[in-house]
């Protein structure tokens, strides 16, 4: 992997750059819609790849490891040729959806224990073979092995699970040199800063994971329910201690306006399920605020979905329609809806880099910002 | 609507033509996928008229009445306008659906007393209302409201109730007469030919229904549950008293084979649920047979979905990914199966067509008809 920082804005943090990979090249600041299990929900990879088009979409270790299975992943030649996604791809650990198993998990030195959400079937995922996971997955960047805090998260607990996320991250970084590549492209490994809302531990972890020297790094544990202001503190106070010459993925954030305000801190990559869980519930977001496409008001509001046209279903299909469809329970509603609100979301990043490269970032994202906060 | 027959096999009553609307042509024999609430489940306008490619697409009066609903289909200007979509639609009369409501529903002289199944709220269809809820709906092939009798039913019910759908054909006929078009375009109406499968009863109402002068003619009842071969007795029947100069509809209809039998028998037009819902259910319709992609042997099949490639979703997708769908119940595998149905059906029509203008229609078909007959 090679990162390239074309940019630096003089008003914030933000940076524009360029992230290249044997699957091609990423242009940050990016978003990567959300593909569980191996499948953005309801969207075709003809539409993935050309109408909403993103440089790179992430995968769930945890779901892909159960379903299909890693088995049939290897013997499909990875994830890539087996979902005919030839773009890059980003997988997280699995440790955030095996925490998110509040019941049926059990975090110990060696790992954790947990029993499938679909037949109770009991697993181990450890450093190390969440590692061989990854590789036998084959994304272009797998994920350090951590434990996510949940918020609140008392200061003891936030400071011993974060030393037990760095001792793993010596496990995963040991155990990947062992592990050759399985199909003759090159994976880059990200450690995770964490250390909860705690800004000693946020430091004392950035500065643990900044000096592993790893081609890029990411911070998780936010996005779990803080108020927004302590995401940004946290986010800001990891990105300063960061290495710059490494691209740095804020891990589950967020809404628009979230990314905006992360990538004036510092921050080049972003995935969030928001985009696409909330589309399915009919909540559509647009550079005017969002939309609830299931109230009676856009009944027989006959205008096009949003007038901006930034992917084929904004002004194929009418605000009335979509209502109709959502009402009806027609699942066209949500497949619009997710292309609607992806496409959206990589206008944003994409104009983001855009004003980055132009450099009038600061001004566009305040008037951004003030604009999305409505509710139409 | 002009009609125009372009060839007759000689080796069947197989037939070529073309139907000329206000909204384009349409060859026959052709296929009509059911949008019931103005969508074709899971699948995008832009798929349906780029991938599928269909002149022609049935919606369901019963179901546009209650969702959206006549008025905001009025408000938008019609169906096509609401739905996006600019070719031919053919609405059917809502009977089928309200006498599908069992216990709640109620048919006297004057028309059919039935309770949403939406909400249980109370309804009155009559032949009249269901010409102006058809002419608000806006289809360019519009059909009587007839009763549609179960398989099997006693010879004095199936009497009794076709003389009822005759005399509801008069009312239908006259009130149409008072209705100007609401859109601009022109709208032609089908009257339904009945009798269950009684031969002395269906040769009645085929002459009743040719007696009318209609623009093209339906053969309703049928694909109720009654033997293949019973199907094919009474459609020959009907299709021989039937004029030749008018298209002939198969209302409800079929298999694969059973589409390719009845076109050797004079038929025109077809409309199915088959395609589309089975589709849901992960059965795949092939030139080879079908396929029960949920089955574990598909599992670690990387192969394409369908070698022929008639639509994108068969060479982008392989059978071990679109079992991977379906057993994750990732939405994303109806939408595939759905796609790759409705491609077939067409290329089915549309091949048997070429197959007609050729002259090799009859050799083509009993070939097509033992290989499809297969479960792979
Ligand atoms: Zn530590
Ligand atoms: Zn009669």
């Amino acid at each position: 992997m090679k990162f390239t920082l074309l940019q630096k804005d003089n008003k914030s943090k933000a940076r524009a750059g360029e992230i290249t990979t044997d699957h091609g090249t990423i242009q940050t600041p990016i978003f990567m819609p959300v593909g569980t299990v191996a499948s953005v929900k309801g969207v075709h990879q003809r539409e993935l790849r050309d109408d909403i088009d993103p440089d790179i979409i992430l995968g769930n270790t945890y779901h892909l490891y159960l379903r299909p299975s890693t088995g049939i992943l290897e013997e499909a030649g990875g994830l890539h040729k087996f979902m005919g996604w030839d773009r890059n791809i980003l997988t997280d650990s699995g440790g955030y959806q095996v925490y998110s198993l509040s019941g049926n998990r059990k975090i110990k030195e060696e790992g954790v224990k947990f029993k499938s959400h679909i037949d109770g079937s009991n697993h181990f995922f450890t450093p190390e073979n969440v590692m061989e996971i990854q590789r036998t997955i084959g994304a272009d960047i797998i994920m350090a092995f951590d434990e996510c805090t949940p918020y609140p998260c008392d200061y003891q607990y936030a400071k011993r699970s974060m030393h037990l996320t760095h001792r793993w991250l010596d496990r995963c970084i040991s155990h990947l040199e062992k592990l050759p590549f399985k199909y003759g492209y090159s994976q880059s490994f990200f450690p995770i800063v964490q250390g909860s809302t705690y800004k000693d531990l946020r430091k004392q972890s950035a500065e643990y994971i900044a000096s592993v020297g790893a081609e890029g790094n990411a911070i998780g544990g936010l996005s779990v329910g803080e108020p927004a202001e302590e995401m940004y503190e946290m986010a800001e106070l990891v990105c300063d201690i960061l290495p710059e010459d490494k691209p740095r993925y804020l891990m589950g954030v967020g809404t628009p306006i979230n990314i905006l305000e992360n990538i004036a801190l510092g921050v080049d990559m972003f995935d969030c399920v928001m985009p696409t869980r909330n589309a399915r519930n009919g909540m559509l977001f647009t550079a005017h605020g969002t939309i609830n496409i299931k109230n009676k008001k856009w009944e027989n509001d006959f205008s096009p979905l949003d007038e901006m046209g930034i992917t084929f279903v904004d002004t194929e299909y009418s605000k009335a329609y979509l209502r109709h469809l959502f009402a009806a329970n027609e699942y066209l509603g949500k497949q619009i809806a997710t292309i609607h609100n992806l496409g959206f979301y990589l206008w944003l990043v994409r104009t983001a880099r855009e004003r980055i490269l132009a450099g009038d970032f600061q001004e566009w994202k305040t008037k951004m910002v003030q604009q999305m906060d409505k509710r139409l």
